[in-house]
């Protein structure tokens, strides 16, 4: 049941000026816990730490979709194309909403660690016994089922997934205006109101008129650089490579039955893979980096000086590669633990592509749905074949290796090493 | 020692575009624990519940005043002033930086409930066993002491006091710009470029050339709308409310010697008042989230329900009241008892210029330092003398009273109360 | 007959993103000769000698007070509001794209010196037969007569009037914030799209909602800001006196018989005050810059030179004075005539409050309609009555005498002047 | 000789906030009548009649060229970096103000039509009897010729050319921001502090760090953008090709001895190819604009038609083609011919890339000193090598024919054309 709201109500928002809530249904879901919890969990993890600026949360990326796919719908209402479904309308506009509302604190780290899935966990949300489940089954019975399906792509109309997840979904536009804005870089910003203005709902897709190009090559060419300048900065890769020790130690230290001296309860769901809806609610970043806190003072002491380095900002040092050589790798691994540092925590090797990275790749084995551009003839073409812009951004894979290690290392035992190591760690 | 850095430093931020560092010492304080502590305080403590963009910390503005004293410095030499005492520029910038270094998160509710002050604590911090205090003191044996005194506004030279502390400050500049930035209004943008430029150190005095009066008069202005729109929001408010009841509710139980399940260190040494340095690093934001996040399972319904409604974002609501009846209110708290609602923790009275509200008031015992105009007979007047919007603003006490309680009490009960309550609650 | 495009015509523009243009009248409108005319008249005249980025014309304005007018009724229809006379939508469109289209080139100076007024002439436009008129004639026969009602101020409802003319109306809200955009000040800045949200149709009225004043306060300060800073800035004058004493030299050598080199017709219609519409279309900036540069080489040397100053920006220079000492100004302009110094060219005294200065003053003898709150009880006040801000700046007259001269006349005399006029010129 | 200013100028300007003058040289160029003449010259020429923000002026650019090589200088300076030429600094500053000084109106018509040459004309100036050559005199004799040599990218120096004349000078990183902020589009943003602050003298050039090289590539990108998406426009090539016609016309007229109602003396000198500085002087856009203006006056139908759609706006229409089919051309050709018009004046083919387009394209015949990227180990590679996005704009030919011809052609006889001229037309 469609609910409009008596008087719409508007949230200050400093990307889209103001975000308009215009249906009961959508101002409910806000005002559930699980949806404010996401006020605790900072949209783009460690890159604060690099970025001071970029401190803010999945809540107000979260209102940003939403209010990016309210805009586009309106559109599509106001010029009152035919091959928009109407009646989709509130599906997608809680979806939009509602799609990272599984996100835990720190995603990456804790899901490479510990097995857990974002997505999975915002269809949990959305499905489980939740304040958000509530709010839905009031739309309908069967409605949340609808808006886990939209989240998890298995909705049967494409339209409706790709207005939140696709090449060119609400959900990109907003973070990477957002990340700009509240990095300072400015290399996020595109002219959104010119590519919602050439979107077109046709034939079950949504697609872009061929006089848009230039607009979306705009927007590409922000994403690539956003990638390359924001994303992969390797300070922030160096700080996620420090919180995955400290998750991959926690977990060691569980398994060998270490006693912790500080442990409460949603981390023993997370190290045993038994987590709750209950759980996962707890478990947000101010827990996160209390728990970090609280074991600066651990007896173990590759996990106490972990944490503090990251709480710390003391980051791994690194040097950039052109390629790998394993054996000065394995030689480098064993001085380190000649001089007692554990090679396990304190070295890795990154490289940024291996990454999902999220670089526009048509073709590709990649999930996500291809631009498609409509030309005045109504025929549909992929983007890359028309752009050479976007021919050139899609096959590039330029990352390079780099190499993390803590500074002390060098500092304290660089002298010792031999020319080749040196040569290696660019001494 | 003054010490430069061999290659200037430089921060990316949304305000100033980019932070310049030039000394060694700042770049050591930056990266101190106790300074990168500030990166898990929020500037606006509660304020992100109105404005959900305002997340940003105290670690920002604190880089952000540095940066507005460095280039009031900086134009001051390159304009070779003469009454610009030169040997103090390390001083300023050092006092700029550390100014806030003792905030604790939520200050106001914290220092209203436990009697702590965030200057103070600044002055610990820079004096006590602490990174900081190292720092400093390889700059000078006395220079921590210095820096403590620019802080504490005894410093012997006005003009380097007045610099980080006055109506026209480096803080002030900064957190108008900032605040405005992040919660999205525009209210608090004000030309810092023009006001920079009209500056001038004069016969030990911060003053401000006659021709630049528009441009104070805007930045005047730009804090009175910030105040009244921002930083005084009646939903904003009411998440202080909220806060505040907790720890009253929090001291309360520890007095009558409850036994909380959830109770580490740093609490104690709160509620006895005696914090060390020590606790009082490991007291930040996200302690105190993660504090009520487990205290919503206490068994003290009242503490569980306040921390619900903090996390949650289920505030308080409120009347705008022109006068107040007290009798009225005693009938309302009579009632609440009557249905077992606690009046101590579930209702309150705020006036909004009861705050220390920091709106430009010349004359009074305010100790903040004075805007002083120079004319081009380089004489100085106080510029509410000359400019009467500054007049306007100054004499203002517009607040209203606001009469706060829970929602539910209305929803459930509101019938069952008498006509004058019901008036009163605007039902 | 209200005939909608059939697509949507979009124009790029700085200020609003984009101007949404839907209606075929407007379009046509856009596209006769007497609104592209517009594009060759400046916005702010002078000022651009001043601040030299507001080259802005009347045509980028008209658009912009058109798109505020579009958005205000379209805020108005979809919160379907009663008030609102729907039917009277193209009406106001009209009036607000073409209530400048009278204004020539410099209008203040010519205004003053010749009698035309702007006003009047954007109604002979709009009724002669020009293709405006033809435009408007589709519509309704009688549809020409109303949109010259509306800018005349004569039209039967004060709500269609208010939109395009009153203390918060489309006019100065584009305006404020084009002339802050295109001079860089930001002094006009102030939150557009909450005011429209607070905006509503009230018993024939346009009035505000109470929670939207204190925006209107910010409003009415960037007003102030930019009177002072920007439109009554000195240097502006200057430039203002200089133009004038070029048309009263040339109309006193046109009435003394004095035979032009240069003289097109449409000044010969203005200087025996005949312009008929066909004359007014030629008289544009590009005309009148023409003819500047071409009096330049006139044998009458007060011509030449004052020309020769507006084009090359040798303006006069200016002193502030307190008060007017008018036996000194005589003395002054005595001492002119001995040196061979026509005063009556090249002396003025100016005191910027003596223009229609268009601060807010309610309940002056002010034509503009006054802004009205309206409260949660349905009362209205005028806003003054309920803002210190407000009441603080109508009461303002803070102008000053300012005394404008030749800067040669001093470099070259100063020194043979006595010592009461050396004071005055502050030598 | 070196001359500072006693206090610092400034200008407020809406791309960089604020311009410095710190020499009494650059203080006294500005106020030269041959540099006030750059109000009165659009800097984007016809663009205002597509986008209508795009009004501002050579003056404006030229200051703002001027502040981006003064905003580079000083970085250079203030970082004591030994390859640069610190004698050099007023020489770079005084080209940069003047490199466009020579710009008549409309500048791309008519050197097309007349032979003119923007450039020589700004050495012309700099080194004639000019207001501007006496101000650099004062410097020193040999001054001037200095100026001029920069100017022509004759002078010795190579890194004082490229500050001015590269691909990657102050000229066009000033057009492109400007240019955006104007008209309102937001391709030309890029971060120019970013840029400034990577720049490097080394060994006798302007080079680039490698970590820069991200920003650079924004840079490039949106010059790329704005060419295509701003100054590529069709509709902007529409109002040029009706300029060129105009222009071709006049000149046709002339030598056929047509006799012109008006004809003032400039226009002599530029249809005999025999313009004096002075003449050159009163050539500016206001008079073109009153001339065409005036001309819609004249007996010969062509040039009055053509006049009155340039001010107007009345444009050639356009369709785009793949391939130009010359046999099909001359039928269309033909066919106006048949009813009466003149296709030398009203048809024409357009084909972006033949035009000096300004992509970057290292290694052609294009004579802009390439972008070197410095590494870490001191040795310089040109851009493209390194980056692949570079290279894929860099390769790029993406222009496509357009046709234009005059609307009413087609609404007037489109009917009568035979099916092919109907496809070419498509009809």
């Amino acid at each position: 049941m469609v609910n409009p709201l008596q008087e719409e109500k508007v949230f200050k928002d400093p990307v889209h000026k103001y975000i308009y809530v215009q249906d009961q249904t959508i101002w409910d879901l806000i005002n559930t816990r699980e949806f404010q919890r996401l006020r605790r969990v900072r949209q783009l993890g460690t890159c604060f730490l690099t970025f001071h600026g970029a401190e803010h949360s999945r809540f107000s990326h979260s209102l940003g979709v939403y209010e990016v796919t309210r805009k586009i719908i309106s559109q599509f209402e106001r010029n009152q194309y035919e091959d928009w479904p109407r009646h989709e309308r509130l599906l997608c506009l809680c979806a939009a909403l509602l799609h990272d509302v599984g996100h835990g604190p720190f995603s990456h780290s804790i899901e490479k660690t510990f097995g857990t899935h974002h997505e999975a966990w915002s269809c949990r949300i959305v499905l489980g016994e939740t304040e958000v489940n509530q709010v839905l089954r009031q739309v309908a019975p069967d409605f949340p089922q609808k808006v886990a399906d939209v989240i998890a792509k298995t909705y049967n109309k494409e339209i409706v997934v790709s207005l939140v997840s696709s090449q060119l979904d609400a959900d990109r536009m907003d973070y990477l205006l957002r990340d700009a804005y509240y990095t300072g870089v400015n290399y996020g910003t595109f002219d959104l109101e010119r590519i919602l203005r050439v979107m077109r709902p046709y034939q079950g897709h949504i697609v872009v008129k061929e006089s848009g190009m230039h607009a979306v090559e705009d927007y590409l060419m922000s994403r690539y650089q956003m990638y390359w300048q924001v994303y992969f900065h390797p300070v922030t890769r160096s700080a996620e490579i420090v919180l995955h020790k400290i998750f991959q130690r926690a977990k060691q230290l569980y398994e060998e039955k270490y006693r912790f001296r500080f442990l409460l309860p949603p981390l023993l769901g997370l190290f045993e893979q038994k987590l709750t809806v209950q759980d996962y609610h707890l478990l947000d970043e101010a827990f996160m980096q209390t728990v970090f806190m609280q074991w600066t003072y651990e007896e173990d002491e590759v996990l106490s000086d972990l944490c503090s380095r990251f709480l710390e900002r003391r980051l791994f040092k690194y040097v950039t590669l052109d390629r790998i050589d394993t054996g000065l790798l394995d030689k480098l691994r064993g001085e380190m633990k000649r001089i007692g540092i554990d090679p396990a925590y304190y070295v890795e090797i990154d490289f940024p592509s291996d990454l999902s990275y999220d670089i526009y790749r048509p073709g590709e084995e990649d999930e996500k749905l291809p631009i498609l551009l409509l030309d005045s003839k109504d025929s549909l073409t992929e983007i890359s074949r028309k752009s050479e812009i976007v021919r050139s951004i899609s096959g590039i894979h330029m990352g390079k290796y780099h190499l993390y290690y803590p500074g002390e290392f060098v500092l304290n035992h660089g002298a010792e090493l031999g020319p080749d190591l040196r040569r290696l760690l660019q001494l």
